[in-house]
């Protein structure tokens, strides 16, 4: 199946492992007359780059974009860009041994159940360098929808049980766990530290909020802006669950408490008093800012002696070599924003055609 | 944007308002030779009518299910089947008070600020009469897995605070509530009478097991088995959160807790000690249990008084009229498991063509 | 394969046989706030109606459409409009001669193949009942379309060897073979009484006029205007050949005849001095009117003896039973008029999405 | 609009321009398993080279293929196949001029009235180049096909008014024009000659035959065999028309004569007395040699004088620089064969999903 496109107008295919030449993905749709660089890309990609904290991996990426096309005298053209990271940082390491046995939270199983053999090198398309693609992109349909006052903030909210309890977005910089909380982060720290200490690994959760959404966004069934939204965010690996604005609390309130009451707004607007919602009724925004959560689970890869069974259905205990990030939330983040920005972006697109009002606006001479 | 299909190979489209003709489905992509009846459809239809206990409004619909097209002699043809149900009790009553405001919760609003207007008439295409066409191709969906031994089993996990303890699949068909565990079925039915007396409702959430599935379906990145489901029920109203496996609690747990040792299984298979992951890994079913969760939230509309405003953005106080169940978990339950058949056949269609080996054993001559 | 889905945004799905309940359609993805009535789609229904002429099949086929679902207040709501027309002629006559061999010209033998056994009544699903969807979305397609000064016209250009001299556009609804020339249908009128002596069948070709399209319709590469185009009238049973403007003669000119030269046009726009492109260039449409045409096949069902094979492979003479009309040309027409109107709104809808200036244009407070 | 993909289960994404870094295709959907490398894909690239004859441009492009993803151990791993051709003959040429006008039967224009402006060097998006990523995806598909015992064959049938009068297919490698008869290539080759020395141009026809495929691949309403060919060769710049078996012909013949009969095959197979269908009887593949042709214009840069504007709209006389295939019909021959093999892969794995039978064989256990 061709499962690696995602958006209807504004469409992305991703392609890439993370031991082949390199990864990349293709941005279809984007409408022309967007000034665009390799650099508004490359600050997305380095979010989203290890090496940069003890809790991450000290591998070495560079991970540097190239614009193959689309683009001309610095604006898109309406024709698809095609961007192109090269796999540096090959190593000549032997995977013979990884080759022979399933790893416990990884796809290797399932992939050897799916296709009848697989890329054993790295997670193959499995690897975290999947998502390379997806930033890339999700840089390209942030700009679009910066051009019209809608902007993303993703952030993490909690590392297993150490959740925020403020919000300084500008905090989320300055910490290396991406927690708009720094004393959070800093309990965050020292249980990830107890944690590495075991050879083990922690989840954690991931929000978003987004401003400035119009509201009429999302269609009222299947494309419904938060059932695109939870598609997009568990598409990223190791994301187990996704919540929308009071999410899974929703199924222990009462209707007088989970209704947001309406209220004048200004200049004439319609407002909502609260926000249990998360921004969207019916599967349409409703004008509030978008709020959902992300949960992560734990670095699947860890050092710590596991049970399993090799590629004959023997049972070996393994340890998963290399260095792996204790947690990979602080990663997740910047993939989290930009899937949403993706969904955004084509429902953004698609909503232009939805009146008649619009098209005559367009067309009419 | 043409929004009301869903699937790719095993795809529907419904249509449909609340108060408009009827509501039905197209279902286009059923290989030929499954043999189905109205009957098979009508079985799960049933299950989602309300009038069936004090919990779900006593609005007489008989949602009698016509097919009207690719069925010859018991069997699919391989061409679309057309499924109708009319709309039979259409009220005389009068909406325009309704046409005037806002109801809390609900896609009044944002209906208008997409399309300009809106169909008033009891929710239009958002209500909860959509599911209709939903739930009659779920049924041919779940007859397709059936025949290759899938079947899948949806319930009341917990309504407000009140969770199950036990299970017991044959209980949920004895309680109105369709809780597998009889005990927590009679503390949420005293909940919700309590809930009624206040004009109130209450949230809930549905569970749903797959037992049967083969592994290796799902793609490995955005048609990822678990980020369809997830659409799937997202566009399901009222849904606010989904769970894969251990959900939200895998974010609070270690890699060494949340990691599913592989294990020999029965004549040389792989199978899982544990089922932490809900039955996918990396996108791609693995051959436990698929197990997952969706979070409903109250019903809106209630007839205690609640603040809001009318189109011309004044502040009003309204109570929300006619009957409306306390609670739409229980009829939500066979909506999650059509919604969840649908993505399997999709997912199992699909499959048949990632292999070179499964072409030739179909094609070779 | 989910099949019989045509468009992207104005996307359209056609369900039913000639033997079944009905034959329908549901158009979605077409914008709010359009005017639309039942009598608006019947007008073009009536002009695929048998029983005309009696170059036509004299069955008696009501066609009444039923508009179930997307119009409320006499207005597209901007959901799927679902439109019904029950099979009321079917005849209690015995089918199982025909069930039994292959006819020649037909999809009997393919069907057969594909799916293993087929709904042999009528033709099923290869009917040229199936077209009934076809045309009536096309007529909501064409009202989209007139909103914004785009107009279609289709006629018959020729029928076997007689073709038009002289183009009067009204005459086409003068005379039962919907050419715009009297004395060619007068012509083709004769041609057609002696191949009906001879109990034989003839072919013709079918054009179509596209004016008031502006230019910038279409997409450089696979969604080329005339790719759908040629998609969306080869999809119509009985096409063989579809030419843009000059069309296979083209194949024989030089590049200076063929090239269309471009000059000023009236108020600052440009135009181009001829139209040997049919209104077309790189796929784009270029403001030009738009010139298409189709090879239609002579009727398959002829009374004359024929070769064939039965069921069981033994070679078998008959004679297709039953009054079919000897050209199928005339009733062709209004469906490639309609196939194109479809392939045009989308084709409208989509360009709205292309430009950052049409997307502040839509979303910029 | 996402225009830059095609098919839907073997799918194809191109991107990329005349002048831009490369052009290259993301073949996503093709099965695990089959044998791939760099070299096959290359071979048929080397059939779409110009510079081979005096009839080609003697521009200067290498055109080598990189896998960047998907393959493993020489196999297809079932993930996308990434593939990418540098632009390596980019001149330092001036572009201005042609920047200021509009050249007659390109799409400068259009894509000015479409996107605002345009990349004006080399034609862009629409330049010649574009069908790299085409034929390199073809390669791909072909390839596949020709393991289940599948083989396409296209050739120049006609260039101008000269056709070819015999049939020999390897011929077609011995002669610069790709014809299956040295005679009439040698008058093609006379007639051509003519042509340069007057700055002008010829069109031509490809005809394209496809032995081996198995009666049921095609769907009997939109997605048909011959509908979804007919887009894909009309997607091919410069193509104006298309014809399936007899084509424009069938339009002048009369039933008893385009009539095929069945007739007794080997081994109690079913197979047809005559072809003019061209292998599809209503849409679907009727185990005959499919035959299609495309009618492709002249090459529409001339070197001779041509009147067109300027973007200013003011009238000039302009004769387009460089050096040009007097006739590209033969460079095309490879493309048309290429997009066959696309739609023929697509139909074919999408074929595997259409009967239970088949989804018991794969699934059953």
């Amino acid at each position: 199946m061709a499962g690696s496109s995602f958006g209807n107008i504004f469409r992305i295919t991703t392609w890439g492992e993370s031991h082949g030449a390199g990864v990349g993905v293709v941005v279809d749709g984007c409408p022309a007359g967007l000034s665009l660089s390799e650099e508004d890309i490359q600050v997305y990609l380095n979010r989203r780059k290890p090496g940069q904290s003890r809790f991450s991996t000290p591998r070495k990426e560079d991970d540097c974009v190239e614009i193959l096309s689309g683009i001309f005298e610095g604006k898109t053209t309406g024709t698809p860009i095609s961007l192109l990271v090269r796999n540096t940082s090959q190593r000549s390491r032997d995977y013979s041994e990884i080759a022979s046995y399933y790893r416990p939270g990884h796809a290797d199983y399932t992939f050897d159940a799916k296709y009848g053999f697989r890329d054993y090198r790295g997670g193959g398309r499995s690897s975290g360098r999947e998502t390379i693609g997806r930033v890339a992109a999700g840089a390209i349909a942030a700009r679009l929808l910066n051009e019209v006052g809608i902007s993303l903030c993703a952030y993490t909210r909690s590392i297993g049980p150490v959740a925020i309890d403020s919000f300084d977005p500008e905090e989320c910089d300055r910490n290396p766990l991406c927690m708009p909380d720094a004393q959070a982060a800093e309990r965050a720290g020292a249980y990830l530290r107890e944690l590495m200490k075991e050879k083990n690994s922690s989840g954690g959760v991931v929000e978003c909020v987004v401003q400035g959404l119009p509201a009429g966004l999302g269609d009222p069934v299947f494309e419904k802006l938060d059932a695109n939204l939870a598609k997009a965010i568990l598409s990223i690996g190791a994301v187990k669950g996704f919540e929308m604005g009071d999410g899974m609390a929703a199924a222990q309130a009462t209707g007088l408490a989970n209704n947001d009451s309406f209220v004048p707004g200004p200049n004439g607007t319609v407002t909502k008093a609260t926000n249990h919602a998360g921004g969207v009724l019916g599967g349409i925004s409703d004008g509030s800012p978008l709020i959902f959560r992300a949960a992560v689970k734990p670095t699947s890869s860890i050092a710590a002696s596991q049970q399993t069974v090799n590629q004959s259905g023997e049972p070996i205990t393994i340890s998963v070599k290399g260095r792996h990030d204790p947690v990979i939330v602080p990663r997740a983040v910047v993939v989290v924003e930009c899937m949403a920005a993706l969904v955004l972006a084509d429902a953004l697109l698609s909503a232009m055609t939805c009146r008649m009002e619009y098209v005559k606006k367009i067309w009419q001479k």
